[in-house]
């Protein structure tokens, strides 16, 4: 690898040949930069070629100053939080990616999941507040649940979706925590315990809100190796 | 109240009216007593006609050694650590007791809460390895889940039974932690976490494996006060 | 279970049938969702005749707007921070149901509590400010925690309070650590663990300031199956 | 799904049609159950065609007792206290799955992920002991993790290897922490919240020690739907 | 201060004019220690003419050991794993010090607290199995509670024996957490944490099963400068 | 004990005999109470004869409320956060407290010590900068130390001042951990732990930030019941 | 030592010879402190003619203040919230101090560290944003690591860096974990956590976000006393 | 780097040029490993002429075995649980090493230090029994301490002694907490963070018991760069 990867700006050395290496830009997390080092980073992998480029975590302020500065190329969602430098790419997985949420209270972090995996070449399909206070909403999705290639199942307080998912699908099952709760909760943790010890087979996670996580590994298990 | 409600043994004041005054004998409390102990405090509320009287969290040797002092009055059940002196109430609950668990591992626990609750007066619903990584085996048992009118859940690892019962029935759901698992299970800490957030109403929570607990106020509830 | 149990309105499916199939209407946790998917998700149940629905954490300007879109229909609880679309169920618990709690903080807490069981249809006594630091406080109300069927016994700090109520009655206690005290209290974790490992037995736990899970808890208790 | 899906043995109920249902006969998890048990649901499941069966965290003592009852079908792989009843799946995989460990001690975790990729019918290339504090030695595999449809990494102490191989690969990467360490890496705990915070794209993670999770899920992402 | 304060044995620097500086002879604590070392320590001790000298957590096959090397000086009580090199000092305190425990379990470290305190030179009143989920054992010993001069409240489980205590005595009330209990006591955590956010003034608290610490203190409290 | 000992506001029963049955007035927990509801505490409390009555932890906004409603009487600390409603006590007590700390950061903690213990009738000795990574300073104050019957250490960060000054005087010890620190001082747990395993003997410990405890447990013990 | 050492402000004992006694002035901790103190301190320092004067975790407010009270002698910087008093130290470490982070977030802290291991007198070179799941970024700067005489290596989120850097170089690493991060990074306690199990010898930790800590003591590796 | 540089034993990839790459032979971690590993990774590592080579946490068993199968060349060091391959480095650090601790309890981990730093080429002074509560131990070693280019502190309970010291000399201090204590001790935590938020400047922390860490970090510190 050369040091000619990176243009470095001296805050960031930016990966300006990541999607011909792992065929996906590199991704900018947008919590700890200023909307300067965001759009400088941004403008740097634009020039180079990088499409389309995501930012995560990027609050609507900041955001109205990357559009500012950007143009009509950067689209903001403002519930996910979420950025995109470009359009998405084709379509080109080889199946469905089902975004599963507990409640409504969820949804900002299930749309991150969808919104990325769209943005990475897939067709999602959204099954919102099913969550297993209630099973008859979950189980009315079976068929939907069934086909999927790799479900992300996002939830808070208990956590309990992803194992009851988990025993109803066979394809790889994303687990999500939210820091969706109260008390005992402790700001995800509850759900995500409950998540790393859940007894369906075939269940992995991601870190508590890590929306962003949960859909680009979706895509990447969505794009497989063999199958290209 | 009297000095002469307790029996002072000098290292345990024995209340020898608790049947009289709650309903039920008291109940002694086995791990951190030796076999003499018990035996001394065994004896006393025998002697002041308590019965019966339950031992919990005792091991078979101290079991043998008390067995051995006092006689066919005790019984032992090995599985739950539970010892009883005396035999069981006569079954005058007002409804059915179930005794749900997760998995195979969680039975000991489950049995604890199931024996406390016949010894009380109860009659029990056994409904074991009906975890939720398998819905159909819990939803096939949903009429008998329904003419409950208290369920107790036991489930270790990620502790999502009580959560799943709790949405399909109207009765109390007492939710029973254990301490089976691994790793990030914390010895039944994430199932406790989980089944305090369960996002079903009707749910609350006793300590982690203890059987006894959930037992003893599923028979409290099943003994109303107003319907006596 | 037939799919049109739920009313699907995207980011919830809102139980439309929960009071015929489990007595009592869906509850809305009002914390994660905005005031327009509140509006939307009661008048939904409000038009399938479900009455009454309790929107619980729901802050004041939220539930204004709520007000101004549904009309006297709406009830809102500063306090509590409950909202309650409807009138109280007629009063048809068997027995009496007691909120204590241990200090003048407490009471938000135990508000919310002992709003939820009247509005369930229950006779709740109130005993405030009674904890464990003044015993005498306490046991000048020996005789109303006595006749209870059901206790809800609140407290924050060092939670005490239902480890010695459950010393004194002969009903189920159910316990709700609340968030008040600073330091090592770790915004009620010491209140709930020493719940958790009450001594006394017939003691439940409900999540950290889950004043509204243990009012309704209380409320199955006191409409048992049975006694139907 | 029909209530005779599972054989009731009373203390488990045995999923006897998962292989038809989700590809991949029930799996058994050995470390709550005796090896009467162990040995009934085992021959259950093995009467009902079911093959290959799994049975983790089994140890010696007990295999040895299973062996003896099940004969030559039953194979045991001490070090990664995994039993495998029947033969492995035929190799159906669309791709390889890397299996690498950080250091010699993690070993037997990254066994149970291999053998059980093994089992359901996944090409397994073993990379050991390229732990990130001698960089070179996983640098000098690059070819092989490169190629990989996926990857399991298995780490203890700072759990910092998946972070470094998400760096080099496009494949999804099952991060594995373990209970390798000692003081403050608080069995595993260290290396599992190193993992869910990995700043790399594309990493998932299991429960500490859960290799077998790692390698079934590895195998899910290596059979996906949309390539059947 | 001179160095010549104290007798170096290479892997100890011992205190010799602790008793003479500061009243009491150095403590012994005896865990991490061999019985050789003990053995040397109190010799050293002993030949300065400082006594009693107490050894703290030393189990009984050391004990054994020590004994047979010192002689009849030493004396161990094997329930609080207490060795005592001398006599009593006289009884010189200016008031009584009740040692109050919870549970049976309890007692050992109540002992500890208690020994220590009479060896050095305080009368002590034992009040044991008062915990407060009887409330009436406890009230029942008002009198002695009320007379005392310091208070050590031993307690495992819910740990809220001293805040009961609290509010009935106006002497200080030293906490002392047990490691008694199970499951969500977290070897004594919870109990410390309740006494940490007591509620009653004029408590303060040692370290778990710090039964000598305790005892201690309470004779500090018991000898004040003031008042010789 | 009778009902009339008692004032019940509805929200609060107030301690109206403390002063005559414990020595010293209720203290009024400001933190969770409103300036109405504490005006209306105070003002029972200042018509049943208690003086000086504390009130902890009240804002300055609040504390100009009442201020403005009891007049004169009412004195505010706003560095301690204290307000008392009459004069101190006269100084009544056997000996001197010192009330050390460590940083001055730790400062108004250590004021709601010295004032707390000055308004109950106490010589208060202020030692502060006093911390033990600049051991001279501490040193220097050798003799106001070690003429103290009770000495407050107060500290945040690693908490060592009480260890070091329990080595250097012979007089009780109340440790007081402050919230003064970053990272993984947790907001004082590091120190709180620090201070409770001190390996100096007659050490106790109160909650984190809990000047005031300290400061009326120093009182009490410099008040014993013995030398009255 | 004599407390001549110490300039007594009555809040602060100013170490007026410090810099005589270990080399460097005292350091102001800043954050607990008020600028008029702040200001106190400073001139005191002054006045006795210690320089630099470093003044940590001193937000722009206070600063200002500051500047404006002590004229030019003050300079602050930001980004660091460090302030200095004085100029830098000569330049006369006995090598070079690298200071490196992971990524753009990170780099206040990292700032810190740099300005602080500056003014006391060292050639600093900076390597940013060179985090490991972009592994190319820190090879291509091996050169400059491995002329380090110590390296600090500042990452948050998984803290992987240390354990990398500490591979390649046989410097002391100094590891700095940040409070960069979310979810189950705990405001830096995954960072801290995996920097404390460093599988690379030769690493050792400061506090989360201790920028200054890290700095300085790299500054004294680099001014050994067996080279002066 | 060339692939070269390890030898792949299968189970382990020895890094056979550590010693000329980075002036140190690999260190083997021995706690999870066989002794028949241990035996091949060291016979490695002796036929590529490294020396000497530690092997850490390896017990008297398995060292055993060790010495059997490689002869005089092997020592073994049974308090530090420490095997060295061949002889000590040749005492070329530029300055003397101080080891201090603060109990007996604690030698085992100080001992760890000493004989790793020697063997790497250091001078060593052992101060042991040093701890905080008896200050004028300490304090009479001033000399010692102040002499020392780099002093390891190891420490167990509160964790002082590093905060103390890191107050009296000016140079790096390596702060080793151990899991010597008991109750909230928490197995060493308490005094690692302790140890993390050290109010003295110049202090910096390796893991739980880690003797070995601060040995080699010193000996690092001690072997600068600069000065060769």
């Amino acid at each position: 690898m050369k040091s000619c990867d990176t243009d470095n700006l001296g805050f960031a050395r930016v990966d300006i040949q990541r999607q011909s290496r792992q065929g996906v830009a590199e991704v900018v997390y947008g919590e700890g930069k200023t909307a300067g080092q965001t759009i400088e980073i941004l403008s740097s992998l634009k020039s180079h070629g990088q499409s389309p480029v995501l930012v995560t975590r990027i609050d609507p302020d900041k955001a109205g100053k990357v559009t500012a500065a950007l143009g009509g190329d950067f689209t903001y969602f403002p519930q996910a939080r979420l950025g995109r430098l470009g359009g998405n790419r084709p379509c080109d997985g080889i199946g469905k990616i089902v975004v599963a949420c507990g409640g409504t209270s969820d949804i900002p972090v299930a749309e991150e999941s969808a919104l990325v995996a769209e943005a990475l070449g897939n067709e999602v399909v959204r099954l919102y507040d099913v969550g297993v206070a209630g099973l008859h909403r979950l189980l009315s999705c079976s068929d939907e649940l069934r086909a999927a290639n790799a479900v992300v199942a996002v939830a808070g307080m208990e956590g309990a979706l992803p194992s009851v998912i988990g025993g109803l699908v066979d394809a790889p099952v994303i687990a999500v925590p939210t820091s969706i709760g109260y008390g005992a909760s402790f700001g995800g943790v509850a759900a995500l315990l409950a998540m790393l010890n859940s007894c369906a087979a075939g269940v992995s996670v991601v870190n508590i809100d890590n929306g962003f996580g949960a859909g680009f590994l979706a895509s990447r298990i969505n794009h497989p190796k063999g199958a290209k």
